[in-house]
């Protein structure tokens, strides 16, 4: 075998270490190579210099009395750091799982580990010849809905679950009828006993083509097909079918195959909710950052992906939601971007349209509210206009209540939003 | 629509919040059924009634003054609890991915919740009418590794990524020689260029087959297939062609779909490694218990799951590693027991025979070493040997060292491990 010069993997953590910070490094980095805890006849210095990982980059942050997780060893005091390593591609070639058992295997539980946060993943161009990345992305959503500038202005079906596939179909029409561009499945609506998916499609899907042929654009639906393979494909192709325009997926729950299978088969772009991210990233000391989480999803074929919004709900710092946001938007690889559609939602309303625009300077996003659209006093229609019109004062750097003198709808909602 | 009894799906959780905890519980049920931030028209309460998650029980363990996790509301006080939720199957019908986005989605991120992790679970009937669980759990894989009794004496190829085929067959030919039962790739060796998939198995099977014929039994190897899933359905293949008997994947990575699409595939037990399992759960106030996960995963077809081990060299304690075992054998439902195989690895010696059998009461299990087998002195034979000895005088009771008096290997080991 030929020894080729060799492209790398790099990946980033916060670590903290009751250890040595550098001897700490040194474990990370062999438990996830060539390493062991006993010293093998074969693990020869040539072995280790062509597959094991290397530590490029180690700088202390601060230190700490107290160690953030428990279970690790004991220190006098725990050191926080900024931890880079690197691993040859020979080791596991371009394969994405393989991948996730590389840089987020078992280093987690190491006991040299009182903290360790996955920040930032750096491929080589092999990664972006070996997976496609968003078949739509930013262009074809804008194509498919016929929204050519601005930001989509979305809602998502509610309540979450319990509406029949006809009762769902009239809150469509509803939403159609007051001139949305996008409407989402909530995640916990996918295929139940009680609202079908293929009937939930067909009643829904007759709402959006009436809707279509009288607005001469075609407000985009992501259904929800999240379930088995074979599942995800029939109710793709129902949707296909049908003339829908999106597919949406819990990308936590179906995995990474999932998602992988469900690129190979589509041919709508494949809205990516991230369901269950909180067990992933509320721990500030251990998970996942959104911007490594994201690269994966994005180069496994997500066209959207959901970063929360301003002001949300949830527990996330605005702060937070931003970097998320702009990591979906931000290119992966030279001459193959695969740029995502960001998905702001949870507690959304106009109000956040100039906070989101400023920190983004772009409008190529979906921007998702549901008590900000029903809650117009004026109804569906004057909440869906109004939200356009924070949006448009956004985009010109005029505030909202400048802007709400000459517009009605806005200046109503900014009562109640 | 006709309103039949429900059956429902239970999770448990521990939950810290700032909020009163019956409120915060009303919270996290609405969040993750039918309620929204703001209360629409078409939530009846007949909607509720049929769909909402319903608390079933919510007990006060203690309290503290600090939050667990940043971002939630504040409180005076933090009040820890165990709280059971309960939803109608009809939501989201027998389906283990709209299961995770449903007992494991957006909760976690909740303001209400300064701590979450989930505990529990106990599925209705239907689900093991959906999912076929293991194949081959603890019969299968006795029959095909002809092992009648005890543990499957096994190791891990070390160093775990860095050998060529023809090294790595090597060390199985020495392994196999010496007695061994069952040998894993490591998660971190799949089909690496340096050291490809296919040329691994021609290489580790011709050793295998050879072996086999000497003993009259064919030591298990687990091939990591892990990959995209035509490439796990291709290696399986070859596997399966080459007269191997077991296929291994990293299940975090795979994902649920990958893990229910390989065993709809696989005519091989599937090995079932848990990388990654540091970021589910090394917060103790976040994520995931093993207990649910590994029903998960079991439902979807894993035959073996990993479990750590006793005084292993990672950060879990003792405690945690027995209740994962149990876990794993323990009977899913009438009917449809369902029980895997559990693993145990990680600085495994002999001496941690005694104290694995006691608490299992079993010795339905794989028991990995990789030093503790390749660091004897007497060299891997008398490793092995001494290995299986530990775990003869654990299943009689006989103290280790009374039982070294009459076994050299066992005797030399103890001086060792």
């Amino acid at each position: 075998m030929v020894a080729v010069a060799s492209e790398r993997i790099h990946a980033s953590y916060w670590l903290e270490t009751g250890d040595d910070p550098a001897h700490a490094a040194e474990v990370i980095a062999g438990e996830q190579s060539s390493g062991t805890f006993l010293k093998l006849a074969n693990e020869t210095p040539e072995l280790k210099e062509r597959s094991g990982a290397r530590v490029e980059r180690l700088e202390v942050i601060d230190t700490s009395t107290a160690p953030s997780l428990p279970g690790g060893m004991a220190g006098s005091t725990y050191t926080r750091c900024q931890l880079e390593l690197s691993w040859p591609l020979e080791n596991l070639g371009p394969s994405l799982t393989n991948l996730m058992a590389t840089v987020a295997g078992n280093l987690f539980e190491l006991r040299q580990v009182s903290g360790l946060r996955i920040t930032d993943l750096k491929l080589p161009p092999a990664f972006a010849a070996a997976y496609p990345g968003p078949a739509f992305g930013i262009t074809g959503t804008r194509r498919l809905s016929g929204v050519a500038q601005g930001p989509l202005i979305g809602t998502i079906i509610k309540p979450s679950v319990g509406l029949s596939p006809e009762q769902t179909a009239e809150q469509v029409r509803l939403l159609i009828d007051g001139g949305i561009d996008f409407i989402k499945d909530d995640e916990l609506q996918a295929d139940g006993p009680h609202c079908p998916f293929d009937e939930r499609v067909r009643a829904v899907m007759r709402v959006v083509n009436d809707g279509a042929e009288a607005l001469g654009r075609k407000p985009m639906v992501a259904f929800n097909i999240t379930g088995d393979l074979d599942q995800m494909r029939h109710r793709h192709d129902l949707v296909l079918e049908l003339g829908g325009t999106c597919v949406m997926a819990s990308l936590n729950a179906i995995g990474l195959v999932g998602l992988i299978e469900l690129r190979r088969h589509s041919s709508l772009p494949i809205h990516g909710h991230r369901a269950g991210w909180g067990w992933l990233s509320r721990c500030p000391a251990l998970g996942w950052d959104y911007g490594p989480w994201q690269q994966i999803q994005r180069l496994a074929g997500a066209d959207h992906l959901h970063v929360n919004g301003l002001a949300n709900k949830f527990s996330e710092p605005d702060d937070s939601v931003i970097a998320a946001a702009r990591a979906v938007l931000k290119p992966m690889f030279d001459g193959a971007p695969m740029a995502a559609m960001p998905v702001f939602s949870s507690g959304q309303t106009g109000k956040q349209a100039p906070g989101t625009f400023a920190a983004l300077g772009t409008a190529d996003l979906i921007h998702a509210a549901g008590g900000g659209i029903f809650g117009h006093p004026g109804g569906v229609a004057a909440g869906v206009t109004a939200f356009r019109q924070a949006w448009d004062a956004a985009m010109a750097g005029t505030p909202l209540q400048d802007h709400a003198v000459k517009h009605a709808e806005l200046r109503q909602a900014l009562e109640f939003w």
